[in-house]
């Protein structure tokens, strides 16, 4: 069972509210010796933090990880991972005393106060509560850890449209992504979204994105078919992250237009290895790897907390309008790209250990 | 942990291999006194049995299915579940002895041979052994006892794109789906088709297809965040479908392109319950069922199976050309519809359990 | 969840009624390439099977074990496993068309007919149904695969108390426990036991037993503290079985009546290697194997199918008395012997598999 | 997969170390608007906690519990649980700076020093880490909301047995067990343990115990056959206790030497209802509750930190003795008393819910 947790041998269990004490989580099935920070993951945390630019929500939360257990002193001095659950904690202080009257009752549209209620009989409305996608921050520094177990594996992630405006493929620089605010590897595209998402933020308005995420240094044969499948699994990591609505491996959603001789990725050998002349596939078939890159995409809704007045209903069965004032962000698909790195990192990580459990090394 | 099982409280697993003497599945967690009959399962087995029309595998596998347990009569003489692990097991009857000498060493390209034999140091290579689409027999019989669990549940599938071919969502009609080969809600595009699968079939090739499924009678509350949302276990149990790319709920990847206002489905009360005036979220808001359809679509890449030649290395690593010759589907996505509705049922069935378990009832 | 599963990584999920058309298991998450065949299970189903001697049931079933998927020739024209799902089936034959209203509606005590009737609403009467201990010939099938996986593992159990008849631990004897029909490691007991049962079943009584599991071969290192402890899930899958009532480690219950001094076992240094002095701890620290011998021990309840006259009450809610009729077991604690030892063994290969992935290979 | 993770649909994730900044659990699943508060979980921790009388550790800590998520303010006012994941957390703060040099590079004989480094590579030594038996501080906090959850359910534990000397069953008074410090029944008993304790308090050495736990108010029903009856999981969770080697279930081992007439507890009606004229079951009958007590025991071993010089090995591979020092239990049995009670409580609510999943309210 699996309410608040995932992964198979090395599982992440998340807890907390946005505005509770505090939230983090469990890492539990990491292998010892894994030398880790809290200055080390603190790195991935500053990519998601909020009020990075003025294009992110201005909350202001340090996101200050702190490491409870699991991880001690080796006989150098380092510190590395223990073999024992990792309980990584984030204080929440921008729980600004607010005025919820506003929200207290209210189904704000495109949110999930209304399913919260109905499922749960109660809810916790102040910032969203568990909804709220400051749980995320509990991934990246789940992630931040899953990026050191593999040797060679590299994640890397990118927002590839914002809108209806995708970036052009050709002009794709890995270098690009961290010189914008927007994690957009074309240099051009980010020069057109600057002053569309400002447009977008000044009306109030929000915009949707998808964001691609490759792993590269994978080696082949992890991923376990029939249930376990990497790509499903994928799917799963990708589609529980906040507002995501679809989920695509390699080719995706454009293989239902090619041919099977253009889709299928044929073979040669080279300097005495397999490869292949192609990557429709998305480094994965049969539900486990091919030795090429990962290619996950994913689309993120626009948020539904914008400043045109939207109708909707209270819990008293009332109809009412609502605006959601407050800090939010324009576009949080920008937001989602180290959430979908951490997330796609976990998934490897997980398939790495359980490969190497009913395998053994190779 | 789950190699070929899934599901939390609703728990299926499955085995066996294209051509071994049988294949099947244990559905553990059933609620009892659920009326259940070999007829009732074979009506769905017989929608995905192949050789049904051209535009299908002309392999002959009656796929009837036997219940080896988990099911006796009750006081009236009637056969129901009992709570206890339902075998359902299907023989392998078409099992050519064919001339494997083509497949055996060389891999075909877009299908699982190489990663399987990068996993396992070993593959059947028989018709594709346990990566065969024939394993999704299992789920269909398994699908067919999930249908029955949950008072008002409806789940109906249907193909929206061959091809390129979309269908026109104007002319959607359900009970159209049951009268050509493609399960298809259009007739306009079902004309359409007809002509376009008989070229790609009669020139040995393939495409690719996108199905759409659609839950009602789902009560809301049905989802379990943040690890089993509900839109998150239909990812990963559709994903999990052989040759699928891409899962989205709802709007799905067209949500990048729409506006906050746009996207948020707005709330109002009528006859004293409060509705939804649009359905963007696909029926599913943080994970959990909003009482609305769900809606979920998934893309089948065109098979690999095709009369061209291909390049590709064997397994002694020389480079080589492939035809995979014999019976095969020029769009398997066809087939697939019965495949996705079995998963979706089982997917909310399972959350139904799951949300009775943790709530009790209402 | 868990309902008829069991496992972390080598996973079984059995099926099947007393009655019913046949029952099984599904071994799932094994290693490729580990030789298995029907015959080499067969072995061990026939330790287990009834009607061996007088001293256990006389129902005639051949419990021939078929093997449906997951197995496959290798390079060499062995029989191996693929890594794939091992479908185990074992078709019921000696299902007499029996005369079942005696034990149709009433409930028969110390068996689990009221407390089945309770949760289900159902049962399926016939033999017990799921109660049945013919559900342990689908555990022993697997534990002949466990047996082949962990190299220099060996796994041996014995009866060592009958009713309140001990073994005397000096005469012990491990050649000896094949050449009783009680799997009894003491010459001199064996000889005082045989009268004994032959009286309590002339008498249509019963008594319990003691059985004893010892596996040697285990390296050091197994095991998952904290929740999945190499003790702890012995002890779940021990009391898993049929009829137990109790399962101890090592020293066990007479742990209680110990001192600190003359419990911990002492450790010095041979031929370069740590070693023990004794093994109170039967081979598990804080949960994990010490790589000394694993001993473990569990008691079976006297079977309640007896000739006695009992009182009982019937579905309908009136008093009543009871004589279970047919083949019994005098001492169903004798063939819980190979039933205990695939359970010991399955344990330890799911915890060689788990520690692999965790850990890598040393 | 569970490592640091126990229970079906109530999930309990612990973590942290001896002498970390902090150790705790996350409890996943539970049912939402369950009232629960830090004092009421408090009182739970406050019996566990070391230092309550001279015949436990010395150790001082407070054992402070914050809820740092998932109970927010009901409608009323009042703390009530909102059905996500709740984080208890107890910091450590008897951290003394202590000279760990004596037990640093030694294996404690009867500890998982030897094991733990074997399986990882790494052990925090500091108090025993991981292994030591703070880590059960967790699990009461999360029994004490165990409690509240299913109505009627009352658990009750108390110490049987004190190194040889056991209580006399006729005596059994549970309010007796609030008036020693030994949580015993039996007044008699109590007084013989007094003085026994003590001298072995003051000779440094330490003894065993036998704790029995009661579960009544259950209903009938409750258990998951084959692979989670409620017996089995009742033997992991108490198996998983440090220090534990043995687990039994009503009559017990004692079944061993009972006939079938007399193990087998017979059946009348009285006042329209089914009772049983005796309990050898131990209120479990195939895996499932019968409606009568729930009834288990369980061995504590003597803890291995004497003051008698013991014979070891270091970690460099030499022959060495070592001297347990410090703050000790005499018996480390009296405290696990309240722990078993909250094993016992979080199993018994973990099958409530599974229970209601499968079968619904009825």
């Amino acid at each position: 069972m699996s309410y608040n947790s995932f992964g198979h041998m090395l599982r992440v269990t998340t807890f907390g509210e946005s505005h509770g004490p505090a939230l983090g989580c469990v890492v539990d099935g990491c292998p010892p010796l894994i030398p880790i920070s809290e200055e080390e993951i603190q790195v991935f945390m500053d990519k998601r933090r909020p009020g990075q630019s003025r294009f992110t929500t201005q909350r202001r939360e340090p996101d200050t990880v702190k490491i409870l257990s699991g991880v001690f002193d080796d006989d150098t001095g380092q510190q590395v991972t223990t073999g024992t659950p990792i309980c990584l904690m984030i204080e929440n202080v921008d729980q600004r005393s607010k005025d919820y009257s506003q929200i207290k009752d209210k189904f704000r549209p495109g949110h999930a106060d209304f399913t919260y209620l109905k499922k749960y009989g109660i809810r916790d409305y102040r910032g969203g509560g568990r909804q709220s996608a400051r749980e995320t921050a509990a991934r990246v520094a789940a992630g931040a850890i899953a990026r050191k177990i593999v040797p060679d594996m590299r994640v890397r992630g990118a927002l590839v449209q914002v809108g209806e405006h995708e970036i052009d493929r050709d002009n794709w620089d890995w270098d690009e992504v961290d010189r914008n605010p927007f994690f957009c590897p074309d240099a051009e595209a980010a020069a057109v979204w600057e002053p569309y998402l400002d447009h977008i933020r000044k009306s109030g308005s929000s915009c949707g994105a998808i964001i691609e995420v490759v792993v590269d240094g994978v080696p082949a044969g992890l991923g376990a078919p029939i249930y376990a499948k990497l790509d499903q699994d994928l799917a799963s990591a990708l589609m529980s992250i906040n507002a995501v609505k679809g989920v695509e491996i390699g080719a995706g959603f454009k293989a239902a237009g090619l041919s099977g001789a253009e889709n299928a990725d044929e073979m040669r050998m080279e300097d005495g290895q397999p490869i292949f002349l192609s990557n429709h596939a998305g480094g994965i078939l049969g539900g486990i790897s091919t030795g090429q890159e990962i290619i996950s995409r994913f689309v993120v809704k626009p948020t539904s907390s914008i400043l045109t007045p939207r109708q909707t209903v209270d819990k008293f069965g009332n109809d009412t309008d609502i605006i959601t004032k407050g800090r939010h962000d324009p576009c949080v698909g920008i937001r989602a790209v180290p959430i979908g790195e951490a997330m796609a990192a976990l998934v490897v990580v997980d398939h790495y250990l359980l490969h190497r459990g009913q395998m053994g090394e190779k």
